[in-house]
Parts: C-alpha cells; structure tokens; sequence
C-alpha cells in the first residue's frame, strides 16, 4: 500500500476553511479553501430570470466556472482570449448549478437569478467538489441579505450541499484527492450530497481501472464521512 | 405505483437494434436504436494522434456529439450556425470518448487517432446510452479492418463497453428510461460497465429528489442487469 | 470517349429513392437517395417570421444544410465543433432555400417559417440536388400536416421544384454526375427547375475548361430530361 | 414596356471605368466603376501556398470580398465586429475566387498565392461582377509587377476574364443591372466569361418568375455583347 | 540630427487634403488625406439609441475603424475572415468615438445614433489622427443633413476637433509623423484637441525611451501648432 | 470645492498593499490593493517568444487583464462565455504590456516570454494603475526565480514602472482617483513612469471637460508625486 504522497490517512480531509466576507460588492462571498485548493465563490442576486421561467413565479440558480490562467503549475490560455470556454470547464459549471438548485425552493426564491461564480485562484485538485461547498455558503450569505431587505419572507434554501472527491490510489480507497493523488489514479468520484443523507451528483469515472461494486461502496462510505465533516465546517462558518 | 408509459415493466429493455455497416464510408458505421432513439455511430481512423501523445507510440480515443435539428420534438438550432457546441453536447461527447477509451489499449492502438462521431438521428430519451452502446460496436469494426489490412497485429479492444439509463419514475426504480420518463422523473443516473461488472462511468443527477443509498443499489442492480442484455446484443451484432 | 465509371449512359439518373416519413419528429420527413448519396430532409413548421416580415401576413422558407462528419470518404471536420460553416455549406444552404421559396405562396403560407434541414448521412456527389429535390416533399408533406390541421385553407405549394447536375465528363455531357465523375471533371452546372419547364436557379462552374455555347445547350436539354424523372419520382412518392 | 429606370436602352451597359494604381502598396490596384458601382480591387502576390498545394510547384489565386459599411444606402453592421462574414459575402467571394483562377496557368504562377481583395466602397448593383472585371486587370498587374523584377518568365495569364449581370425587368431582357432594376426584378443571371467566348460562370437565380429557355436565349447573348465591350475596357485600360 | 525622411520641417504638416461627398450614400462622407494616408470616414445618422440611453432624449455618437487588407506595405489577414477585430482596431475606434463624442451635444442630437466608419484605403502612419479630423467634417454635414430636413432645430456640434500625431525622432521633436518615421522612433503621441485649446485626449507611448517632462512640453507645443492648422483646413473643407 | 467622497487630501494616494507570493505556483505572484481595488497579478515564464521574435535572441513581455464577475458593484457578464474581450479590457491589457516592455531589455531575457495575468478580484477604480504597479514587483521576482536556477546572467528589469490615475473632481486636480470619484469626473488621466522621473505612457481622457494646459500640468505633478510614493512601495515589498 503505497501511503499518500501528502501524509494523510485514506480518510482524511485536507484542511477546509471557509472564510465569509472575502470581497465586498457580491450578496454573498466566500473564499473557500481545501488545502492547497483555493476558489473564490461570490452569490449575484438578479431581477430577472431566464425566458423558460418568465411569467412562473419562480426563480433560477445558476453557476459559471473559471481557472484564472495561472492557478495552475503551468500557465493555461484564458479562455476569455481564446473566445470558448473549454469543455472541463463547461462539464464543471454545469455540475455546480444542479448541485445547488438541488436545495433552493424556486417559488420562495421569487423570480430571481442568483448566479455562483467560483473562480479558482490556486488549484491542487478537488476545484469543484471545493467550488460546490463554498458556493453553498455564498447562497445561503445572498438568501440571507434578500431577507433582511424584506424582498423575501422565507429562506430558500432547504438543508445544506456540500460535495467531496474520492478514489482509489495505490489500491486503496481514500479521501479528497489532490493533484498528486488525482494525477496518478485514473478511478475517482465526485460526490454530491445533502446533509439529509441523500445523493444529489455522482460522478464516477475510470477510464483506466474500472472498479468493481466493493470498491464502489468503499468510496461512497468515504465521501459520506467526508461531507459530514463539510457540513460541519459550513455550520460554524456560517455560525451556526 | 404509476405504471410506466411504453407499458414496460420496470427492468425491461426498449427494444435494442444495432445495425452495422450503414454508412459505406467509415471503417465502422453502426445504427443503434434502444426504441425509437436512433443513433448513427460511426468511427474514422486517422494517422495522427494529438499533440500530447506525439512521439509516445500511442493512440488515442475522441468522440463527438450531434443531434440533427430535428431529432427532437421541436426544432432545435443548428449547433454549427450558432456557431458553438452547447453545454450538453460537450458533457456528453466527453462522457462517450472517456467510456471507450476504458476498452483500448492505446499501445496496441498505435499512433492512430479514433473519433467516434454519434448523431441523433431521432430522440427519445437515452441518447448518450444508446451512442455508446453502439459506438463500441463501430469501433470494434475499426479495429477488425486495420487488422485485417494489417496495419496492426493484436486486437487493442480489450472486453466490451455499454451503457444505460435508469431512474426513479413514479417511486420505482426503472430501466432505460424514454422521454416521457426522463421528462418527469428527476432522478436519473447514466452508467457505463465493461463485461466483467466494472463501472467506467457513473453519472447520477437528482435536481428534484435526493436519492438514498437504498434506492441507489436498486438502481446499480437494474443497471447491471440492463448492460448484460446489451452485451449480448452487440455481440449478437457482431456475429460472436 | 471515356464510359462512365458507373457504366451509366450519358443521359442516365442514378437510382432515386424517396423514402417519407423517415423520422417521426418532423412535419415532414424524407430520406432522399440518388445512388450512394443520401440526404436526410426534415421540414420545420414553426409559428414565427424573420423581424423582415413581422406584420405583413406572409411566410418565409430558408433551409439549413449539413454533412456529417463520415459521410464522405474522409472526415471532415465537424462544423459544430469548429465553430463556423464553411463557405461550401453556406452557399448551398443558400440554394436550397432559393428553390424552394420558388414554389411557396408566401401569403398562403401565412405568418410562419418553414426551416428545411437536410443533412447529409452519405455522400457520392449531388449532394445539393438531392437535398432540393427531397425537401420539396417534405415541404409538400409539412403543407398537408397544416391543412389536415385546419391551419390554412389553401395549399401554399404551387407546381413542383426539383434538381440535378449535368457536366462534361471526358468529353461528353452526361447527367447527374456522382463522387468519381465530379473530381474528374472541371465543367459542371446545377441545375433547378419546376414542372413548367421554366429555370430557378443555373450554377455553372468551369474552373478548367469553359464551357462553349453548344456544351451549354447540351447540357440544359440533359438537365430538363433529368428533372422531368425527378418529378415523376417525386409524385411517385407523394401517391399522385 | 417599362423604360430602365436610369434610361438605358436594355443592352446598354453603364459606364465603365477602370483606373490602375488607385493605391500605392498593392502589385495591382485597380478602381472600377460600373456607374455608381465602385470597387478597389487590389492584387496581393505572397510567397506561400494553402497546405493542399505545398511541394507541388503550383500557385493559388484566391478572392476576398467586402462592402464598406455605408457603401449601401443603409448603414449594414460591419463585418468583422459582428465576427463573421455574412452568407452573400462568402459566395460572392467564392464566384471572384473561381473566376480569376479560370485564366491563370498555376504552373507558371510557381508557389505564390495571389489574393484578390475587392472592397465595394459605393454599391449599386452588379459589385461582383465590377469586381470580377476590375480584379483581373489587377492580376495582370500583378503578374507584370512579377515579371519586371525577373521572377518569372512566362506570363500566368492566358487570355482574359470578365463578368456582367443580365436580367428581365417589367419583361424586357436588359443588360448589367444597377440597384434600381436589381431590387425589383426578380430573375437576373451573372455571367463569367472568357475572351474566346466560353462560360465560367453561370449564376441565374429566379425567387419570383421562373425564366423560360428563349429568355434564357436572351440573357445569355446579352451577356455576350456586353463582355464583349468589357474587354475592350479592360484593354484600353492596360493600354493594349 | 537627423532629416526627416521626407525633408519636412520638424514642424511641418504632411499635405492634408479634406474631400467631401466622396460617396454618395452616407449623410456625410469624407475622404481625408494627411499625405499619403488616406482614410474614407463616414456619417451615418440612424433612429435608435443603444439600450442605455433609450427614453432619455440623448443620442450617441460611435465609431467603427478597419483597414482594407492591402492599405499596408504587406497584406494583413481581414478581420471579418478572421472572425474579429485586433487590439489595435478596438483600440483606435474606442479614441475616435470618445473624441468626436467632445465636440456634441447629446441632448440636442435627441434619440438619434451617429455612427462614424473610418476605412483606411492607404495607409503612410497617423491613420486614427487623419480619421479623426475627417471624421469631424462628416459629422457637420451629417448634422446639416439633419438641420435642412428640419429633423434638428440647433446644430448639436459645438466647437471643432482635430488631431496630429507628435513624437521624437532622431533626438529631435517633429509634427505628424509618417510611416517611415513612425517605425523607427518609439516615443509618439497622438493629441487630440478641440479649437478652444483644450485637450481631449492624450495618447502618449514610449516602448523604447521614456520622455522627460520638458520633451513632453515640445511635444505638446508642437501639437497645438499642428491642429491649428488642421482646423483651418477644416474650415476651408466646409467653406466656413 | 467639493471634498473628495473619501476625505483623502487632493494629493492623497490611498492605502498601498503589495503582498507577495499570494499564489504559489507562478513564478511571481503579488496581491496589490489600491484602497479597496485589489488586483492578482502573476508572472508567467514560458521558453518559446512569438512567431515574429523567433531565431533573435530576444524575449517578449506581454499582459493579459481580467475582471471576476463580481469584481464590481453591478455583475458583469463573464467574458470566456461570452465568448470575447470587451474593448476596454483589450485595451487596458495593451496598455500592461507595453509599461512593462518599458524597462525590460528584451536581450538579457533571451528566448523567453513572460506572460502578466492581472485579474481583478474587487474593483474600486484605478484598476490598470494598481496592475501595472503589482505586475512590476511579480515581473521582478519571476527574473530573480530565472537568476536563481542560473538560467539567466544578467538581470533584464531595469529602473521600476509604476502607474497612477489623476483627474479633475469637482474644479480640483485629484490623485488616484477611487470609483465615487471616477464615475462623477469627466477629465482624467492614467500616467505610467519609470524611477528616472520620465514618461511611459500617458492617456487623458475628456470626453466631458477638454483640460486646459494648465490644469494639465498640475495633473502631471501630481503623477510625480503619486509614482513616487508607488516606487517606495515596491521596494520595501521587494526588501530593497
């Protein structure tokens, strides 16, 4: 069993820190950390909603997704210059807007858009599970700031989403993979979940070892010990 | 308990058609049909690979995406007029070339490239399933004429690909759902197995209702019973 | 003189087949044949106009054209996925939509947009005039999807409108030229006509050698004998 | 009988004029002017060839057009912010593109690409075909320009290529249409021709009255006259 | 100290040549040379106001810059084929839209926009400046175009702008610099002032060496003697 | 006199922070805050020079600038998915790259580029000052990280840049002027100098108030002041 290059046991979270307040113009803003990994999450409250939903009496979460250029070990193109967003990038801020529409009650919200930006300004792996847990805060911050204007009468949002990695390095299930770990373990998993227990995204992928029905448990054991903590740490950002 | 629209039982197949050779061109050109949703699945073979693997003597997997216009109910724009391949399109062509690439050995391959190209030719619920499903089936048949202009000299095709859809309609866990589920079931997970019971992809999305563990082992079993009666249609498609 | 690579006389079509109903989305729906080349043709109905003819109580006809990527020998780049359609594909996008608007009582038609969608599933050169002569009986079809629906009250499809090319192939004008005679030969026209004999459209193209007036006239007396099966073939189809 | 809105008897041309070097930098550079019709048509001689021609010896002649964005009575978005050339644009440029390469021997042209660039700066009617004429009497130019500096020996250039639009208008066949007779009459041809009398080009397009053959007769011997004095234009231009 | 490569004097304008009415379409169209640079820029006045100005009885004056592919010593790839404009482009049309926007009363120009194209036919250094001072001719006869159609009652252009170009080269302060001059000197500034001795803008560059403040001081001397001259030019150009 | 929205005096400069390695994986990373503007800017080492500075032993220094979407106090649409740079950005981003060509000999930096990311993480005006001041200070560490690995001799940054915007508010030349100022004044100029007192750049900007030479020269001392102050700070965060 080869241990993680980072010291960790196979159950262990890298260090989480959800810090509230990070800029000052958004609704709701949070820079959220997992180890090395560092995404900004801001919450845009918009009057208005896409055209599918005018007229509904409800209202829309979406997200956008960036890597500033030199999050990483090596300097990406920006896709703003290069004129796309490219298809990891489109495939993440996808996951992110269904992640946490998953706990909004869209009448309560009213017709509104909030839109999560989570711009990563270091990455080491885990941006999206890191993306979703911080954005959660950063909407609960927005809901929050609309019901202190009185524009709405009852908080959207229902239970907490908070999201972890998993998979299998070195034969061995483990927890919040980083960019060491992620690099060389071609089986890992997005989880998804609410603090119900419940699975709101699964994302397994193994393009070189696919894995069997007990690994499979394993590592949804590991994510659901993961969030837990997660959700933990959101409740005492959130002071709560 | 809601009975299922097509009149199905719940862990029954649409009717499954993979028909090779249907284009002339392609060294492998596959229609697959899981009911009334048809996919052309076709795989192109080409002498160069992408500039990451230049020089390693590897070969490489792609796929890409398309629904004609009208394959749907209503018309749907023209991607290649509008002049950008939407969010959905790129999730699923990603999805597709990660699936089968976990059936190749890229050594064996050689410095070759193999794009996959799966158009809708009518929709209705389960398209990525059916493409992949049938897009092994092309390429297997790539693979059979570079073998047998000898070009290669093992089989870089290792086991077998597929995939389905399953769901929770109406509080019952169901397999390959069509459109008139998938529209109103909100719990629904994608899954890709080889033949020897490996998951290679696991895509679940619950924007409505959470699903519990529970509901998710109903759903992997259904899912490994479905991908068993694929395996045996592709190799009944390929004369094995 | 060269015989024909298909051993076809001068003056003969290829095999023609049209195929309705094809999918079961569309107004209209059509899989046109002209021996190898087979173009998928679906008609749109839609209740809107182009902002050019808001208020004035008339329809509009445009058409879309598209290759999958394997329909020809080798593959061509996905225009999706390139971003743009290429100068080829906008000019014979262009054509079709010409010819048809042709045959089209724009005011019977009323304040809706026909879009005819012809995607080309296989090529062997004709590409263009296949998709004319197809869409003309899926626009016929989509027509009588309005009237049985009691949406018009006459048919806004006058006479009938479908195409076929003529060139010089080794010194000889032949008629409707496939894949092996078209990159061989530099003089070739497209030619679209109605039952009355009269001319639509004339796309005469001699890059290498000009064609002289006499060639011309040969040519046009093969593209009328041409068309002339063309018409019988398409009320064929549409049991007139 | 309706008289031509300009009073032009109908096999009238308008008046011609083609000034060399309107610019400095260009190896060609020619103004034409149909009336009010005003084209630069610049040659630009560059020591590459596309992909498809490298290592063969050969040259390239291609086309690019433009229209000024009030060169038309109302202001049309200009191109390049709005990101893409326009359907009309590309075909036009294609017809200049095909045309000029019909009198040039490739062979001779070695590995050089020529590029015509013709900009509308005043549009009324008949730019492509102005353009047409006025670009080859820049590629002679051009050639000549090669041919002092000794980079060749023999002239590319054989014979000569010159283009007019024909029309019915309120029943008459009339020769080079300006914008007054092109908006109302809605079958007009353009016509490509060479000096010994052959046909480049054919392009006759009828939305509204289909052309019978005797018009069609008589467009095409309209167009003869006309090229017929175009040439002489184009000689006395190049003061031969 | 160096002679200019054109044996001006240090202080000493180019030729400036103003041509109104060099197309017909626009309501103001001016073909500006400063020597061999020329540059077409016209007006046009149309009925419609960006999205956040509407309902606020102002209008809005824009500009749009291109240069013909061929303008230039070596040919440059158009923009529209390319798909967009460059930095520069972007660049020198934001100037000349904030410049001419000095010199107009937005309120009395009511809801209109004036949107001013400058297109470089020939390009020999200082092409924004010459713009500029063209494109202010077309804007008065645009706004006299306006007036003597009693669309306007009080002319919403107060004042003149002009612009030069300044920098140092070969040690030594000099007015409006051509292309020779302008490759090798790397300390330039484009000034543009309006007729009362105001500044409107200052674009002062040194990529190579920095100027001191008393170079600047020569600069802008220089400068002030140029536009002074280019408003009589102005002037003489509208008969004023 | 209107005292300034943050009570600063008129030729106060605001808080100054420049705090290196904010990121660990470029080769230079700083945070620099103007008051509440706070800008990422990463220096970015790459061997490879573009296409026109291949084979010449010279390096190129260039800058790309970005602003989250919720940098400012209203979202701004996300440029990567709209798939272009704004002109303003593209402008401001020229301006980067060419103040900090401005003191780097492109000889000693040999075959290399080095790329400037300047992104903005929260926006209160002078957001091109703050970035060209921080990108400075990431410019000198990225060539200390190259002097340390022995890949260059000789250091290629020479004398310091620095950038500050002045501007008249409320009849008052003002320095570094925060957003309330920003939005309320019309005249205002962004000055870029080195440490030898000369200027870089220089862009006034009027679209309001054409600036008299006086006021000129009173915004230009102010400049002075404020670089001076700027370059102070960059040596004590570099410890020099």
């Amino acid at each position: 069993m080869t241990p993680r290059p980072s010291g960790r046991a196979p159950d262990e979270l890298r260090q989480v820190r959800i810090e509230r307040g990070f800029t000052r113009h958004a609704e709701g803003s949070v820079l959220v950390s997992f180890g090395e990994t560092r995404v900004l999450c801001t919450a845009s409250v918009e009057n208005r909603v896409p055209p599918f939903l005018r007229g509904k009496n409800e209202g829309w979460v979406t997200a956008e997704y960036g890597m500033l250029p030199r999050a990483t070990n090596t300097r990406n193109s920006r896709e703003a210059a290069s004129g796309k967003q490219g298809g990891r990038t489109v495939e993440i801020q996808r996951l992110i807007g269904r992640s946490l529409r998953a706990c909004i009650d869209r009448g309560a919200l009213g017709e509104r858009t909030v839109t999560l930006d989570c711009d990563v300004l270091q990455a080491d792996g885990g941006t999206r599970t890191a993306a979703i847990t911080g954005a959660y805060v950063a909407l609960v911050d927005a809901m929050d700031w609309l019901r202190r204007r009185g524009e709405i009468s009852r908080d959207p949002v229902f239970g907490a989403v908070a999201a972890v990695s998993v998979g299998v390095f070195g034969g061995v299930p483990v927890l919040d993979l980083d960019y060491a770990e992620d690099a060389k373990c071609d089986t890992d998993m997005n989880v998804v979940m609410n603090d119900g227990g419940g699975f709101i995204e699964l994302q397994g992928t193994a393009e070189g070892h696919a894995f069997r029905r007990d690994e499979l448990d394993a590592l949804l054991a590991l994510a659901s010990k993961g969030v837990t903590e997660l959700f933990a740490a959101q409740r005492a950002a959130l002071g709560r």
